[in-house]
């Protein structure tokens, strides 16, 4: 028969176990970060109808959906993001209990042009509450954020805040017209990548009058080089019923992260800060880090119409997105990943043909008292089971010959510190529970 | 704007957190037993090559496959189970240490038509071993079903075990030719569904010749109306080199299985066990229950010769897949899902708009002793306040007033007992965690 290729299609990847062992501990961190904070898990389909995904994304990320057709011939597609199919979801069950604090992670598909660290399948960890208007939820989100990566053992990381009614204001006030607000904001999005000169040119491009941007822009650096002040703007738009709901807003924001014992030095008002989607209605925030430079490694806001595209109800809401690769990216090159490369903490070795059944008794003991186990399988040279577990990262090795057998002792091996010592079996468990825990 | 309704695709539903809540204990209980078990997990991608997943599942299986051209206008697929994308990466990469064991825990996509407790978007947990050839991994793995079962509190269950050699062997010793044996098999597999008299026509239907079908069929009715025995079955076909090599591997797994302790009330030998697929080739095994009936709950068995179908090495491999929804099914047609509607602990209510600082800060502090917790966001009534986290299945409340401020006391409501008293700050976590283990 002819061989069938094992390949994948670009883009897509196998997490391995040793790498899987880290994701899997990395997503189980920020779950019962979630979970602390209130949050409660929630699953949604892998394919929605088209019609639900469509006109959300902007027009780049339109052409990113994966789409097909199901058998019915229907136009079905797999989900983009997690924030759409929360809200459908929220519409679809108006009973469930309101404020809806939930999470959500599952991977997202995007037919995005595979390059380094992007791939067309990846995770998303989100929290969101939805029904509540009260700028006590936001501040949960970001006192959210601050602990996940607190708990992941990230030493430095920035959340940056701005408001959509502080920008969407300035704008009006600066003599932009209304409907073409959105597309500023996405342009101005674009300011950490392309520089102040890339975004200009794509105002001028876009159509934006020169007065417009020079007043917008000026904003984006004052004279002595700092980022603009909350206080600054509010002099300056103090006109402006908008900006001042929106500082408002972000006042009510920064008193409750400070209730809440949010370091200061872990996150700043930043009015550069645009967010790329249409949705956002108030709040927006993005977390970044100095090094490695990869862009924000968690992006949300709060969006209080998008619900209502779906409904005749409209629901306040807001949360954040945690962007799972770019953390473990982030996580490697700070050299702050778990060490594990297995979940396995001891493996029993096989002495003799003759000791296979006393070597899957102690297994077997090991296994109920919840100690993760292996047994040899094959009658290997001691030396050859050894460098198996060595090899894996198995840090224990337990070997029992006729001796040990006839003492009712086992010889236990630390595979880390390459030393080894003779334990009775019913101290065996104890032994392992104790000298793992200096490991 | 128009409303665009909020529905998902017929045969796929959401998992709202009431119930997501209990998937994600069975799922994290599972997962913890594979662990134990010295499994080890694994991710692959949702989307394969329409080409690696082609021709594995037999005709009705193949029409049952989500394949959809990609942008590139290549035909790709939704994985359709988790050993042939396991089979894929085994062939991908060979330098992975072997034995390989490993689990994976996903969601699988079937075109199938959509009836009460089946979906086309349903979970797979699959442990497999590979590159041992030994009976001891096809025992281990049949361990490991004994020991999720048994944490998931199933007071009843029976693993069937058969082998295909057995099957191939008698089969061929029949009279049956070599190629038609598959297609037999494919029709025994629906013994339980269909009946003697159903396979029987069945057979008739697919060519078979009389004298055979009736040597067949007379092995699954003995004279005293029991099961034939592995004893039996060597005596009569005691010529058949392939059937004693079968037998001989049951006798290894079922002394093997008395070694790592499992309870012999729940295996045992089945003569009528065939299991669908084609590409098993030596031991199988699927579990069922007596109430309810649902069909198996687990399946699974070796397939030596599957990973060639990927490669120029063939590697053995054995393991078995359990049906997360069926599974929950039968535990909440049996009662004994776990009882918990919420993970949320806590809820701090908020006594007045002076107090909610205060609020906040308790919050933190349980947060930070891990305390799963909620703070009300709105200034409603307390009772108003009470009556949502009893909604919620929320087990404790936390009321602080102006009283209490005073004396640095909060009081603590078990909603479970409908009882309250009032507990000094400090000893708040404690009392919390000490009161919750009596739940």
């Amino acid at each position: 028969m002819n061989k069938i290729k094992p390949h994948i299609p670009k883009g897509f990847r196998d997490v391995l176990p040793s790498q899987k062992v880290i994701y899997q501990q990395v997503v189980d961190t920020i779950r019962n970060t979630f979970e602390v904070f209130g949050f409660e898990p929630l699953e949604t389909p892998a394919l929605e109808y088209a019609s639900i995904l469509e006109g959300k994304y902007g027009e780049e990320g339109e052409k990113l959906i994966y789409k097909f057709k199901d058998r019915g011939g229907r136009q079905v597609a797999l989900r983009y993001d997690l924030t759409i199919p929360l809200s459908r979801v929220v519409a679809m069950y108006p009973a469930l209990p309101k404020p809806l604090k939930c999470y959500h992670i599952a991977p997202v598909w995007r037919a995005d042009k595979p390059q380094k660290g992007r791939f067309r399948e990846f995770w998303q960890c989100d929290a969101d509450i939805v029904g509540s208007e009260s700028m006590l939820a936001d501040a949960e989100v970001i006192t959210t954020i601050y602990h996940v990566l607190k708990s992941l053992h990230f030493k430095q990381f920035t959340i940056r805040i701005n408001n959509r009614k502080l920008l969407n204001g300035i704008a009006k006030a600066s003599g932009i017209e209304e409907a073409t607000i959105p597309s500023l904001l996405r342009i101005i999005d674009k300011l950490e990548q392309k520089g102040m000169q890339g975004i200009k040119d794509e105002m001028f491009e876009k159509g934006f009058k020169e007065e417009n941007i020079k007043a917008i822009l000026e904003l984006f650096s004052t004279s002595d080089g700092n980022k603009i002040e909350l206080l600054t703007i509010k002099k300056r738009f103090g006109d402006s019923a908008l900006v001042l709901e929106g500082i408002g807003e972000l006042e009510e924001i920064f008193s409750h992260l400070s209730s809440m014992g949010v370091d200061p030095q872990f996150y700043c008002f930043d009015f550069s800060l645009a967010r790329g989607l249409d949705y956002y209605t108030g709040p927006i925030f993005e977390t970044t880090v100095d090094e490695p430079q990869i862009g924000s490694i968690t992006g949300g806001g709060r969006y209080d119409t998008l619900i209502g595209m779906f409904s005749n109800t409209d629901f306040p809401a807001t949360g954040s997105s945690f962007g799972l690769e770019r953390i473990i990216t982030v996580m490697e090159e700070l050299n702050i990943t778990p060490s594990l490369s297995t979940t396995t903490e001891s493996l029993v070795t096989v002495f003799s043909p003759e000791m296979q059944k006393d070597s899957l008794q102690i297994a077997t003991e090991l296994r109920s008292a919840g100690i993760k186990t292996e047994v040899y399988f094959k009658h290997d040279k001691l030396k050859k089971q050894l460098a198996y577990a060595s090899n894996k990262g198995i840090p224990f090795t337990i070997i029992m010959g006729p001796d040990e057998q006839k003492d009712n002792k086992v010889i236990l091996r630390n595979m880390v510190k390459g030393t080894q010592k003779s334990v009775s079996r019913d101290e065996l468990v104890y032994t392992i529970k104790s000298d793992s825990s200096e490991i």
